[in-house]
């Protein structure tokens, strides 16, 4: 446990000596943000004092922002925010951008799955469950594709949930989408042209330009991937998310889907990779019809995965493919491992079969929505209220926010960092921006906001206590950024 | 839990109705090799019959060999042999098969862990403790190379049992080395030559090809890869187990060593990839010192794996990269996520750091030295005794065993299928056996049974009390192939 000496205490009472020592400790990174300090009464007892001492020392570091409560849950250290980032350090775009240990204040760029709606202790007795029972099968090589019981389990869910019939033997589980994306280009091919949208996840063109493949970027209308671009560019494999784009929300309607399937069609070297990333949290209405779904000519391979619904930091993602592919992979592929362990594909087993899956997706819709609302809502009664236009499809876990200012993106998210706040507008998802003069009039004739100006707001790693304080500090931010550069 | 009706019960006693019920979910397959069954007593509560009905019914089933019992741990489906299989289905080569459920009385060739080895209770106390204390942790997503507490663990494990200076920041953890291969080639590139080991691990060929990378197979003599050979092709990647060849078990001397050194430094796009899969298995003296720890030009990638030390269905394995590729990864590569999942990161960091894995290595280590004397001890008193002769290194999971026999390889492992012994031979290492004449030579000056009728005995899986019962199997398939061959 944390130990404190009280041996240089020289005239400060106890509890202004211990306060003095944590406040260095957390200012300094000794004690890193989101640590768990110890209860009040075991600190205490470990430390030889009494817990008066230990709550005046968490008082005063709580009234000054040094660490955060949790009710239930105890004392944690606060992410301080990093101040004094020179302004020549101009930021790569977030998406693709080093993955460092970077703290903010707020962030409004985040998809990490806040740690308050992770059921840990029904997953906690499933993981017993599993090593308990299971034991002989955990030390059983999984078949590549995962373990039957998983893929049953996904083919029953992908049946209930989206309508979809699958059968688990179309199924592959793997380590993330990331890792599948990668298995798919051997499989598909290296010499492919593969199109993606623009704007769009950055993450997928990255994964495509390591592995060398040539990639093209499709400029989207407001329907979805432009089908008359897609076939100026000549690709053979389209990588799409018809059921909610990220990060624009469009959603592709029935009659563009089917253009698309027509356009798969037309050669057998043709695909459509449909990433269904987070089709699970639409707030209202049913579920948009997957493209897989109304496929019948065996053209799409669909993609979803656990990580958005369950945790960020949990890897297992799967794909479903055409019949026919799934012999192809058997033969040339089917040596590889499957990339995820035993004891995660038995334990999210038994978390599907129980239906513990569906109580925690109902849970986290209303927690998404709560969340979007609450944003909203403090967003109508900040500062920013009559200079914001929202763009949202009450889904997923963003929405759109155009704000009237002269501040260049770029400068924008550089000052917001600086003050603590991470954003990232959705310049930064064009593959080139401003786009091209050609597709600039394109542009003007969609809502105007789709440029420059448009911030992407992501909701689901900030607490409900600490949404409010964040918009201070984002207005906070923006105004700063305002001020310097108009000075 | 299972359940039989017995109203079609007809003129057998409860406990005969139940153990035909039993035993043809066995043989349909409904009843999958290793579930566990209900214990006894709530078995008998739950069919509402008596426990001495289930006892009769087990014990009916245990003695024909439907079921086995672990000692503490209750019932199991047995694993039933195929027999029958066409003699017309030659089998693909073991390691790059299609991984299907196959099933067999005794497998020598698969490199699964047996269940009891594996520290069950410590590793579900580490993650109940990781779930209590490290909530907040494990949401936060992991950096690409993996959370920095593994990594400090992993650099601590090398430092100690590798004697190797290697920094935290230059560790990638993945999802197991096939992974990881897969971003060694976006990382040196698409378009370089890779050198493997003829005969070798043939999934290391088989990532390169699905890869669509140009791979060549480099003959080895007594002392590793060949040189002149390794020259010959003009390779830029050599991928390598100096430290206990796959399947030969050769140990590359320290000259040869420096040899390769050599020759990597000799162009800046050379590099070697040194894979130590099983350098923890040395049962005498020393562990062999890594090629890294000798490399002061920045040319080794090592990589290791905790699917061998741990469980063959745990995916962590890891690289240590030198400074300037790490450099590159993150700058091309750092927005890949991790591919492990933060519960397991976390677990076996407390593995690692609480000493678990150390002592968990030396029970291993004492393990698998047990069951490679027991299998030496049966193969000994064994009828084959006199026609073997056992090539080994005091290392390692598997020897190599040369039997004196006329039946060819291909015969040989089909037909030992077919009375469920599943063996693997050398020859299905070489990339095309028999290998060209020039080779054959050099085979020649070697031990005359590195070529045809030699067989890897991986003893990893096989429980020591079945061990007995294994070889009196393998050496009945043996002389049913013989006749058959002969006749």
């Amino acid at each position: 446990m944390l130990t404190y000496s009280f041996s240089d205490l020289g005239s400060d009472s106890l509890y202004e000596y211990l306060y003095k020592c944590m406040k260095n400790d957390i200012l300094n990174g000794t004690l890193s943000p989101g640590e768990r300090l110890p209860s009040k009464r075991s600190f205490a007892k470990h430390l030889n004092v009494s817990t008066i001492t230990i709550e005046n020392a968490y008082a005063q570091l709580l009234a000054e922002g040094y660490i955060y409560s949790i009710p239930k849950k105890g004392y944690y250290t606060a992410d301080i925010s990093t101040e004094g980032i020179s302004a020549a350090s101009i930021p790569s775009p977030a998406p693709i951008q080093k993955q460092q240990e970077e703290l903010y204040f707020a962030d409004f760029a985040s998809n990490q799955t806040h740690p308050d709606t992770f059921p840990f202790s029904i997953w906690a007795k499933l993981m017993r469950e599993v090593i308990g029972e299971d034991s002989f099968a955990l030390m059983k090589n999984s078949p590549s594709g995962g373990i039957f019981p998983l893929r049953q389990e996904i083919a029953n869910h992908l049946k209930s949930f989206r309508g979809m019939t699958v059968s688990p033997e179309q199924i592959i589980v793997g380590a993330g989408t990331e890792y599948l994306y990668g298995l798919l280009i051997q499989l598909l091919g290296f010499h492919k042209l593969y199109a993606v949208e623009n704007p769009g996840y950055q993450k997928i063109s990255a994964i495509y330009r390591s592995n060398q493949v040539k990639c093209c970027h499709v400029p989207m209308d407001q329907q979805g991937i432009c089908m008359d671009q897609l076939r100026k560019f000549g690709a053979d494999i389209v990588h799409i998310s018809p059921s909610h784009h990220f990060p624009t929300g469009i959603i592709t309607p029935i009659s563009r889907r089917y253009e698309l399937l027509g356009w798969a069609s037309e050669s057998d070297s043709r695909y459509i990779i449909e990433d269904d990333y987070d089709c699970e949290f639409r707030f209202m209405g049913r579920p948009i019809p997957s493209l897989q779904s109304i496929d019948v000519m065996e053209k799409v391979i669909y993609m979803n995965t656990f990580t958005k619904t369950l945790a960020s930091t949990i890897r297992i993602s799967y794909m479903v493919l055409p019949h026919h592919l799934m012999e192809q992979f058997q033969q040339n592929m089917g040596f590889y491992s499957c990339t995820v362990s035993n004891f995660e594909q038995y334990t999210l087993t038994r978390f599907l079969k129980n239906g513990h899956f569906e109580r925690h997706m109902n849970r986290m819709r209303n927690f998404y929505h709560n969340q979007r609302d609450l944003l909203l809502d403090c967003l109508k009664n900040s500062p920013l209220s009559s200079r914001i236009t929202i763009t949202e499809e009450d889904a997923g876990l963003h929405f759109l926010m155009h704000l009237n200012t002269s501040v260049p993106d770029e400068l924008m998210i550089q000052y917001a960092k600086s003050k603590g706040v991470r954003i990232a507008s959705l310049s930064q998802y064009y593959e080139s921006y401003p786009p091209t003069k050609q597709w600039d009039a394109e542009l003007n004739r969609q809502q105007a906001f789709l440029g420059e100006h448009t911030f992407i707001m992501n909701y689901s790693s900030i607490h409900p206590e600490h949404m409010k304080a964040a918009i201070d500090k984002l207005c906070e931010a923006i105004q700063w950024a305002e001020n310097l550069s108009s000075s």
